[in-house]
């Protein structure tokens, strides 16, 4: 390994496949064939375009939709920054195994594979306002895992997190990525009071100061600041296309694993579509950021993987439309310009 | 039957079942206990407290989905209104019942019974610009027809529409239940041009001219400027009420039905949720005073009760969730005033 032990994921970062032009193609000449007025099923069919240019094939599949949470336990959470205490984290790692969390149900409903991955919860990652909260050793395992965790089987993945205060990460690494202070993107998270919310918006100031020299590198923000079930999202997002696999993406957390990306390459989500808008405040701003439009607006905030799972059954129905309409000559019906 | 033939829709509309307060208390009840932060779920969590209290039982269910479509000709399109001719409703019936359209893909995908009702098609109404669209006993049937549509063994029910040439009926009625003129309500429907769109504001303001005295009675002006597939709806989005069926409401087209029983009891769409927002401009300003927030807005302007079939995918996950996650207690997860 060299002595930069990021250079591999870098490497990585730098060399992105693009999407297949003629897949893409071939599914927006078969939807203006279909028994529909052009553009009516909207969004719909951009995404089975969007489906069909980024797995690589027409017509694009919904076949095995895999969902991987990722869960980390954070130093800051010592600066009091959340309402739920750090066992939490395990805890609901427990609950997801048994399939008593939200995101099991949305599984289920959706028909994906479900996998939970807790990421060294009982040694936290350090206070990032006393120092780096990873090393560059820890990083990159993390980034390794997660890249690991993502099948080649799937066709469409979900990537979403747990981890008691990390919404406080997240903020402090969008700041970092995209500029501004602790106060524009701190939030109530799981539901701190405001003065919780200003409190936490003081420990991002500090962390941002404390690591300033280092606030340019995307990678180095992702090891200084971040947290490893962000830095495995990082991971699972780029294993994912590398080998073909359209990605939706979460709330704010998983946002902030996608920002690393854009800032490191502005084409880096390209394959990845917005889920959901998180009710938390920052989230709305950081899509804004990472140019995605969601496709659902619901007031969700829970994390897990839960607002992106709940987006599966958009892509569902769009894909359903798009493989199994009849073609206006098929079905005999007259088209616009017969009027 | 009395004079008045629209005397027991009349009476259908003013005597509204209410709300059962004692399922959507118990849906409330177990909402707080379950494996998340309180309202994390964001309106996932309303909508599974809204479906227990109209279905009038706890948990609520998403067994037997019943999407209905009916399907109406118009006298109108003679003034040249839609980019398409009349004689597509009888073939998008056909592609319907062939399971060629995307409403039948969106049916499949969310598990839903399907039926398409074609109202005699081969007798559009009457041009409303010339006289009005329906007498009495048309209307009376075609509410009936909608009425007798729906099973008594769904639980939740999407009511769609296809008609060349509706949503100019849709705007008359929208207009006349609402206020407002022809250009405040006419959009460009399946594909008209700017042109097109002027011509069909004049077309609706000539319908509203020619009507002034009867528009202060909704279920009259359904009569004289609606058609038979939105009589239709009124009559089977009331049978839902009266059956304890929630009701997903789709479209511009089907809003306007909504309308009809909004103005006539402005409690009667209590039991109904907005499935999306249209396209078709009318619809924000329609859902406005139907005051409701749509759940999806994907730019689809289809109608065949597409966006609200898509909907299904919300409640579908709503109700997963709500049902199947553990409590705090089960789980032996930490509950916030633990911390």
């Amino acid at each position: 390994m060299p002595s930069d032990a990021l250079y591999k994921f870098r490497s990585l970062i730098t060399e992105l496949p693009l999407i297949d032009k003629s897949s893409a193609g071939a599914a927006a000449t078969w939807d203006s064939v279909l028994t529909k007025p052009a553009g009516a099923l909207g969004r719909l069919e951009d995404l089975a375009v969007w489906m069909s240019g980024w797995q690589g094939k027409h017509p694009p599949t919904y076949d095995a939709p895999q969902i991987v949470i990722f869960a980390g336990n954070h130093g800051v959470c010592d600066q009091g920054i959340s309402a739920f205490p750090k066992e939490v984290t395990a805890q609901m790692v427990k609950n997801f195994q048994g399939g008593g969390a939200a995101i099991n149900q949305l599984a289920d409903a959706f028909g994906a594979s479900f996998a939970v991955l807790p990421l060294a919860l009982e040694s936290p990652t350090l206070d990032f306002t006393k120092g780096p909260a990873m090393n560059e050793e820890e990083c990159c395992e993390a980034l390794q895992s997660g890249w690991d965790s993502v099948s080649q089987d799937t066709d469409l993945l979900v990537v979403g997190e747990m981890g008691i205060g990390n919404t406080t990460v997240a903020a402090a690494v969008s700041a970092a990525v995209f500029g501004g202070t602790g106060a524009d993107w701190a939030g109530p998270g799981t539901g701190l009071t405001m003065e919780g919310v200003r409190k936490k918006a003081e420990v991002i100031d500090a962390g941002l100061l404390l690591h300033s020299e280092i606030l340019n590198d995307p990678l180095l923000v992702l090891q200084h600041l971040g947290g490893r079930e962000i830095a495995a999202m990082v991971g699972a997002i780029l294993a994912a296309r590398h080998n073909k696999i359209p990605v939706i993406l979460d709330g704010f957390v998983v946002g902030a694993a996608a920002a690393v990306l854009k800032k490191a390459n502005s084409s880096a989500l390209d394959h990845c579509v917005a889920g959901h808008m998180s009710a938390e405040p920052g989230h709305e701003l950081l899509l804004r950021h990472l140019e995605k439009e969601p496709l659902l607006t619901l007031r969700m905030r829970l994390g897990e993987g839960s607002g992106a799972a709940l987006a599966l059954g958009i892509i569902k129905g769009a894909l359903a439309t798009h493989n199994g309409m009849a073609s206006f000559t098929d079905a005999g019906v007259s088209g616009e310009s017969s009027s």
